[in-house]
């Protein structure tokens, strides 16, 4: 049984909790070990709900004494402290996960050599970009290889702001009163408006790519501060979209760590980056470029790394195998239907070729009425030729698989109706 | 002393050798273990060239009986030769690579529960887009919880005819010819043009994801081959456009997989990604949405994913710790120069604000011009209100950040000019 010392009971503790209680099962299956959160510290927990059975304290520097704890879960925040508890606690042969970016970049190379001397499992996939699995995937694949550089949207809260400076045209204080309001930005935002959180971020992908302590005092800050709404709008007139970026690369014996704004050109995927994602680019000698894109903050996203980083450290103390051979050993072990594609639902595309006569358009439009399909639009457009049939375009809203391949064969033998129609489904923007 | 027997020297094949013996050190030093390939299976192997000292043979198969090979590296194509090859490789006790996704789609299941029976290793990171460590990045992160939806761009060659077709505005047929001549479409591009290839894939994630047999034979499989210029210009007016997807999603108790074309959104990042890329969106029920991108194919691309997993193969013959352990014990191991921001060089936007008087655009350009530094476009905007001076943007050519932000001093002191001039730089595309 593996006992579990949890340190900082706020969002993403919560929601650690949440997490460990629903995928209790999964879990344990997957690492064939038993596990439990036994302690809870954190400043006002008589005010706060957790199960009954779990020793609770408003001491995290206690936790690290408690003898049976084997791993301590750093949801604290504060560097000071975060920094004496996974101190003491690796000193102590306890496994440390955390998510503060801040103590990483700050004390991360000490903490490693630490963890190395007394052979404990240090975790931290939840200090950078949140959910994408960055820590892991870069060693998973690209320390195989020469990284030459990365590049990162690292920062959900500025970047909220420069996209909702762009969509809404609105001014950087405005975006930031609505990325508060939605939960996007703190109450005191300056760490992210500034660039530091970007910051430790870089220093932190930077130290793992190239094999370096984190070089968070050399890195070059600029924040979003002095973006304005002329920056946004004759950017946009130039083909570009404004974001901010953390960027590292190595050149020689030389490299080089900074953040700051950067114009992306609207073809380049990074302009894709929306509300307050993230994305992260990693390019290497051989593998070329990849990308990993996703949520970079929020207490699910948050926790769903911290309990990828709790999986780790008990196939750590296990010896076991690592979660790549545990998922593929569940291959098989399960069966689902495999459903039928005529039960899917999505929207559709239609292409039909029709004869140029009065009546043809309401003729399609009734058969699929017939059909409760209702349409988002049609266009009609203009034949190749003076003899050919007429182009007309359908998108239609939400329908069955099923149906749609019925409707396409009533209106297939209409009788103006020449070729096959062509259909194509429509992805799902959620 | 690991010892690899290699099976299949083409493209990939050749790439892999070459990687290996480029990263030999760096990969040595990260595993802790000696490596060698110990010999050379190929068909046309007196054809090729090899190093002095690896044994060489026409026949797959003899790999299987000598005795000292641990790892076999599957590279051959081959399903049928493959499936023997691996079969009995595990049988023997040796562990086992391999890029073909036809044939994880069709025998995974029982290769997995064979390696399983013997404890060896089996990866097959290459089989599914190439650099991309999607297979890595779902057993890192997302089967610690629900994973409710995978859904990707699977084939780089049906990506690159339809992206081809839309920029270049010609048909599948040229399409397909420019794919063949830049080596992103085999002689026979049947498997990738009708979605088998996509098929395959899709299939092996679904396994991965759902944790059971790949659904190969019941993936319903839609290929790009009916899609029409018309087609793409049509959904271009709508605001679409067309790519080719595999998908797989579950809901209560069944599974679907398809592969078929697709309307996307130009909002929407599968939207943006172009040629050959591929890219894969997993859902998951906490961790939100997250997306990989990458090479999907190509020799380095596909060698780079082959070695990730012969990493892993060694780590788990050794016990030894995961590569993320060992990346993690790397870090502050290497010092670096940390470069000054000074010396980079890219592309800047300037806004500057200038008195509306005649001569200040030519002074302004002078002084760059004075600095050697050359422009891309200059843009004069109106003023706010008759009083406020004229917004100037400028977009320069490379220029180093020292230079830039002399000659912004050089035009900070003109008589003309009001306000501090704000610089961003832009994000370089390649």
């Amino acid at each position: 049984m593996i006992k579990i010392g949890l340190c900082g009971l706020g969002t993403v503790g919560k929601s650690f909790v949440e997490h460990i209680d629903e995928s209790y099962n999964l879990i344990k299956n997957k690492i064939g070990t038993d596990f439990e959160i036994t302690a809870i510290a954190d400043r006002s927990i008589r005010k706060k709900k957790y199960k009954d059975g779990i020793k609770i304290t408003e001491d995290a520097m206690s936790l690290v004494n408690i003898k049976d704890i084997d791993v301590i879960v750093e949801l604290i925040g504060n560097v000071d402290l975060s920094y004496e508890l996974l101190k003491q606690s690796i000193k102590n042969q306890k496994h440390v996960i955390t998510a503060n970016k801040a103590l990483i970049a700050k004390h991360g190379g000490e903490l490693f050599s630490l963890a190395s001397k007394h052979n404990t499992f240090i975790g931290f996939e939840a200090s950078v970009a949140g959910a994408i699995p960055i820590i892991h995937a870069i060693s998973a694949n690209f320390t195989n290889e020469k990284i030459t550089s990365i590049a990162g949207i690292i920062n959900g809260t500025s970047n909220f702001i420069l996209h909702k400076m762009s969509s809404s045209n609105c001014d950087l204080q405005f975006a930031l009163t609505e990325a508060q309001k939605l939960g996007y930005a703190e109450a005191d935002p300056s760490f992210d408006i500034n660039g530091t959180d970007a910051a430790h971020k870089i220093s932190i992908l930077a130290a793992l790519a190239f094999g370096i302590k984190p070089p968070l005092e050399q890195t070059d800050i600029e924040g979003i501060e002095s973006i304005t709404n002329m920056d946004i709008s004759y950017t946009k007139e130039l083909g570009y979209i404004i974001k901010h970026v953390g960027v590292t690369e190595i050149s020689g014996e030389v490299v080089n760590v900074s953040v700051h704004p950067v114009l992306v050109a609207n073809n380049n995927i990074f302009s894709q980056v929306p509300n307050e994602m993230n994305a992260i680019v990693v390019k290497g000698d051989r593998f070329g470029q990849t990308m990993l894109y996703g949520h970079g903050a929020g207490g699910n996203a948050t926790a769903s790394a911290v309990i990828s980083d709790l999986v780790s450290a008990i196939n750590f103390i296990n010896y076991s195998k690592s979660s790549y051979t545990q998922m593929v050993e569940t291959v098989g072990k399960k069966s689902y239907d495999i459903g039928s594609i005529e039960n899917t639902e999505s929207q559709y595309y239609l292409r039909i070729s029709a004869d140029d006569v009065p009546g043809v358009m309401a003729e399609i439009t009734n058969k699929l009425a017939e059909k409760e399909i209702s349409i988002e639009a049609v266009t009609q457009h203009e034949p190749t030729d003076a003899n050919s049939p007429i182009p007309i375009v359908i998108i239609t809203n939400n329908v069955r698989h099923m149906l749609i391949k019925k409707v396409i064969k009533d209106i297939e033998q209409m009788e103006n109706i020449k070729d096959k129609v062509y259909s194509i489904r429509i992805l799902d923007n959620d």
